[in-house]
């Protein structure tokens, strides 16, 4: 029975730079088995932000925003993004984005993510990039340079 | 500029099912040029249904509720989905949907499917099978049996 309300989703707290708020991933497409690509609702507190500043190689992302308003940061353009709005990354595009939540509400946006068999995060602000390949247990993490780095988070 | 307000969504109109009021589809991924999956807000008149019964052999989808409520036909089974409610409908399970307003309002989900570059759609309530072949100009369609027959939109 492919069908959840909100109590079924799959629900991961996790620390947000910015607040000392958790902020809460509800995932879609966990509770439903779905692998091709990722789906959740981020709710994020007041003063949080998503992730650190980020671009993929290879997978498609999508922000809509269910609820308040957010503040997307992309290279060094900050936009607004109100209820009903919404935010295409296009894999490939080398330019980092994350959201911040500089209202005083809560938001919740609706994230989706490709499952790409292999991606590439770069973190440009952070010297950073992640190599994914999702046949192997762990990412691994280097700098920009190549050389073995730690995870930034 | 990655960034859009519903205004700026690509809009299609197109006859429903059940309504004499078409539905509207706009499309989030269309507006972001995003390729590997596709993702829209579908808003359905009363009365109205979202397609007729199918199910994918390779695309991943997902039905979120933003607003009113909607009833899910999922084989024989009839579940009422309400605002923040989801489906999830993962590749290769033979078990045909379809969504149908039988509120009084209009129903806004959000309504997101891998792009997979071949997919069989199959329509067990009209023996047809839609070939896709994404590398190809045009799906093609069969009934059950595998003999070409008519789109049965």
């Amino acid at each position: 029975m492919p069908v959840f309300t909100p109590k079924q989703f799959v629900a991961e707290t996790h620390p947000a730079e910015g607040t000392t708020e958790p902020h809460q991933t509800l995932w879609l497409s966990e509770a439903g088995g779905l692998t091709q690509f990722g789906a959740f609702i981020e709710v994020l507190q007041a003063g949080g932000r998503s992730a650190l500043k980020h671009w993929h190689s290879d997978e498609d992302e999508l922000v809509y925003v269910l609820a308040g308003e957010i503040t997307l940061v992309e290279g060094t353009v900050e936009t607004l993004l109100r209820e009903g709005d919404a935010a295409t990354f296009k894999a490939g595009v080398a330019v980092g984005h994350y959201l911040e939540n500089r209202s005083g509400a809560p938001t919740r946006c609706l994230v989706v993510g490709t499952r790409a068999p292999v991606d590439r995060i770069t973190y440009p602000d952070h010297d950073r990039v992640c190599l994914r390949d999702r046949s192997l247990p762990d990412d691994l993490w280097t700098d920009g340079a190549g050389r073995p780095a730690d995870n930034p988070y």
